[in-house]
């Protein structure tokens, strides 16, 4: 996998509403993974979640995150990144969950009473596979 | 996460020719994810690769996966199962790819110069997220 910067046409994939897939380690090392909403923030990737998620310990414990971000008309077509989570911070006033509410649903985040939780990943190294790509 | 065996419903849901990522384990114990096709083998999860995908090692060094199978009109709708790669095959014949192609595409697989692998994976534990299992 080539290592970042990310080029263009991946960063501009990375800011489309796409459909994505994150992968963590539990306490004994192995592998988790369930979808995800992001945020592509120009090299960072925003994430956020509930406090109650057990992903939050995983990603604590073991910043070493793997995103897939899969083209959302066709999932073959994605972009693979690997790195780690650099900052985990609370989001008080739920504008992260907003943000990604907004960006997914066109609408603020509703359950207002969320205990949100956000985490800034950065991706070290970047692939492209598929159709999409492919035709570039 | 509950411990197999998985129920109906979430077997029903495998059998259907749904959007999948697999993580995977790097040799350093960082996670790796991308899309894939599988199948459902009643209890076990078939997978295939080609023998020069990096990922065939991942799983021949540490057997240790996880998926995550999402509903194709509601990505967020999802079964993540963890659990272990309990066998690696050689496909000479190409009937496991051919099986997956035409799960998926409707078709054989196109390219007869694969040199196609498979990945036998048992699920050992599951959960479910999402509307479409919500509304059971």
């Amino acid at each position: 996998m080539p290592r970042s910067p990310i080029p263009d046409y991946v960063s501009e994939f990375l800011a489309e509403p796409n459909p994505a897939v994150i992968a963590t380690l539990r306490s004994d090392g192995s592998p988790h993974c369930v979808p995800t909403w992001y945020d592509w923030l120009d090299g960072d990737v925003m994430l956020n979640m509930d406090r109650s998620r057990k992903r939050l310990n995983y990603l604590r414990r073991d910043g070493r995150v793997a995103l897939t971000v899969m083209d959302s008309t066709d999932w073959y077509s994605h972009v693979a990144l690997i790195g780690e989570v650099i900052d985990v911070r609370d989001d008080p006033d739920l504008a992260d969950i907003d943000r990604l509410a907004m960006r997914y649903n066109g609408r603020p985040y509703a359950n207002r009473a969320r205990d949100s939780v956000t985490a800034i990943f950065l991706p070290t190294r970047w692939a492209t596979w598929g159709a999409r790509f492919a035709r570039l």
